[in-house]
């Protein structure tokens, strides 16, 4: 996949991502124009004489391998609805949550809509940081006790831009780490602030970053004591894609493994909600972790809020850099300089989430996902595949072994019209591998693994 | 203002940023503690032996020199009143909309919310450009018969978000040229990015950085013919905070100079639906300029939606990297990584907006904020004042010949209780000026002018 690092006119097979249809159509029209004048007395073609600045491109989105994941699984499920436009085709790739999000929520929503209509509910820029009532509400429904204040919160649009907007403020010039497999935005972003090397095809991976393998054999927890020392090590649990979820020994080793090194832990809690037995739901019920680690959290996949845009991330004032300076001060900045707030709309959400009403009807939305989750671990543990991850998480993480993840997420495609994800574009440690979403109605995912049990009975 | 630079022990002055606050109760809570226990065997401070990472500072956050100007005001707004309780304080500083968004618009984000909680109504993660119809939306609202296509626009949650997203585009290596005065944003985002030098105190400008001079001398555009070669210029007329207003001539020779150079401008056109003579709305309307251009706007001063949250960024897909690789497949790429779509209810806020209703809306709070401007403008010019802006902008740029800005903004507050922005807060171009908003219920400017006339009489 290095379509990206093609010339502009041999590019076309990347089209469907923004649209280059139109790039060449407008090419198509120049050289029509030219013909019909009659004025034809070079021999270069309209591309070559287009135009150019003299800005070079940014060398390090030059680095990057391909599309974002998850816009390439959207571009091969249109390719494959042009091939079969009468396909019955399912979802359950991207992650995205399908059921109607609680009366409750998005009635407080409305409210604060129309009242932007009146003179008294209406208001302009609100905190950058978010409102003081729902960074309170996130704090002592998520922190309780646990030493997380309001002003440690940060509410923002959703998990994936913090990630960006936590590289921003690490800059340049540290390391990182993440679990292999893991969600692409903490790698790709890193790519993209210049902190790694070159992609390195041999072994699948970008130099300068410590991959950490989470796969059958260590129970999907790396061995810290081959791990390298990185300045930053992003750590999601439930997992993405795995599922998998850290014990409280696990977190513990990984907290002390931070703090010999002096290394800042950004963990993705993002599934927490999901979780069912007794492991941690956030990295703060460690000893010590607000010394060494940040946290980062949406309501996407517990309030069906993927579209809406809601999240937020906890910078406890304990965390600071090698100097002393605390790392919150300086995340404050990034957010005041580079963010103007999440949609105060979004925000009456968010607190309305988090009434007692709203708590418990997203557990109701959470259970309803775990039990599709029930319905695809048990087919595929039925067919007789080591399944994964499922019981703390809304994915599924199926092993066949020896299988390039892409030929399987092509086969299942075309044979079943059901999406899923390849594990390899999760990282070089998802090779083999199939992750499979929960999201979905519930007659979808019955007739998803109907169709499985079909192919691979 | 060189708080930030302090070390965590001495830099208490710019607490109320991030609520340091409850951070020292938190080491007087432990002093307490050690003294109770009788265990104090250490001369060291809890300061001293608080723990902290290996990770080091970024530097580029370290060569900021102060808070964010906006967040700053607000802090100084607060300071004021507490010390004076009882002050009917009028904010004319931050340029916050003030006045209700019209039903038409509300009434489209309540239904979109509502339905959110129908299977019909439900929608998960958009595209991250935007939704097809907005974006085509947008495209026939403001570039019809200019060119730029639904594909080349990206919706997103304001402009000042898309200006950090541009740098993240542009990395590190560029050099960059702005106005001077100008919105902060574009030079605080540059120093964060790394592609500044340190602050020179002397000239009070970040080293590396092309300030264009715009002052009356030159009629608010800057001398093009003794400014530097840069890679990007960020240009933004209506100017934020002159209010002046490039004419078609003059932004002509601006893309003619972007050409020669081969320089990428980033045109912000925040207040384009400001303008009332014939200059131009868009920078798309010089012809070339899809080969040098980049738009970014925003709904936030045209429909307030300060609070809402949405804008947009159009990349044509004429404009190139001095290889050939064009820029918008690359800001592609950082909207589906860094970034996850605006709100699924803004957007349909934003659709709104451009119905025939809600563009007649619109124009009536704009109308209403320009009767705004001119009672401000007379009230200057009543009393002597030189005043520039006003006419096709939300902002007057009201002179203090030879006096510091912040010493006026100081008096202005002190004394009239109105809070105003301080010219040098833009650069040290804007250097005896004050910016006066005319963003205000219509009561709240009339008594501000009054009490301007009662000062300055």
């Amino acid at each position: 996949m290095s379509s990206m690092q093609l010339s502009p006119s041999i590019s076309s097979s990347s089209s469907a991502i923004f649209g280059q249809k139109s790039f060449n159509s407008r090419t198509f029209r120049a050289s029509i124009a030219l013909k019909r004048s009659g004025v034809c007395k070079c021999v270069a073609t309209p591309e070559q004489t287009a135009y150019t600045t003299k800005v070079a491109r940014n060398e390090n989105l030059a680095k990057l391998q391909a599309g974002y994941l998850f816009p390439e699984i959207a571009r091969r499920r249109g390719a494959h609805l042009l091939k079969y436009p009468d396909a019955q085709v399912i979802s359950l790739g991207i992650g995205d949550t399908t059921e109607p999000i609680p009366d409750v929520i998005t009635s407080a929503m409305a409210e604060r809509a129309r009242a932007l209509s009146t003179l008294e509910g209406y208001s302009g820029y609100g905190a950058e940081q978010g409102e003081n009532k729902l960074r309170a509400a996130i704090a002592s429904t998520f922190y309780k006790g646990l030493g997380i204040e309001e002003t440690d919160v940060f509410v923002s649009d959703g998990a994936k831009c913090d990630i960006t907007r936590l590289q921003i403020l690490f800059g340049s010039n540290v390391t990182m780490a993440v679990q292999d497999p893991s969600y692409p935005a903490y790698v790709d972003s890193s790519v993209i602030m210049g902190q790694t090397g070159q992609f390195q095809k041999d072994v699948e991976k970008f130099g300068n970053i410590e991959y950490m393998r989470c796969n059958p054999e260590n129970r999907f927890f790396p061995d810290l004591s081959s791990t390298a020392k990185t300045d930053i090590i992003f750590f999601c649990s439930p997992n993405n894609p795995t599922g998998a979820t850290a014990t409280r020994e696990q977190l513990t080793q990984l907290v002390q493994f931070a703090k010999r090194n002096g290394s800042i832990i950004v963990y993705d809690s993002a599934y927490a909600m999901y979780i069912s037995d007794d492991s941690p739901r956030s990295i703060f019920e460690i000893p010590g972790a607000k010394e060494v680690a940040i946290e980062t959290s949406s309501f996407s996949k517990y309030a069906g809020f993927t579209g809406v845009r809601l999240g937020w991330t906890a910078v406890p004032k304990e965390l600071l850099y090698s100097g002393g300076f605390p790392v919150a001060k300086d995340f404050n900045r990034i957010f005041c300089t580079c963010f103007n707030g999440a949609s105060n709309i979004c925000q009456a959400g968010g607190l309305a989430c988090l009434s007692p009403e709203g708590l418990s009807a997203m557990q109701d939305v959470i259970g309803f996902y775990k039990e599709n989750t029930q319905i695809i671990v048990d087919t595929f543990n039925s067919l007789g595949f080591k399944v994964y991850g499922g019981k703390n998480a809304p994915y599924v993480w199926v092993h066949f072994p020896g299988r390039s993840s892409w030929d399987v997420f092509a086969e299942i495609l075309e044979k079943t019209h059901v999406v899923t994800t390849p594990g390899s574009g999760f990282g070089p440690g998802g090779e083999g591998f199939i992750r499979v979403s929960a999201f979905g109605h519930r007659e979808n995912v019955l007739e998803a693994c109907r169709r499985f049990k079909q192919l691979y009975k």
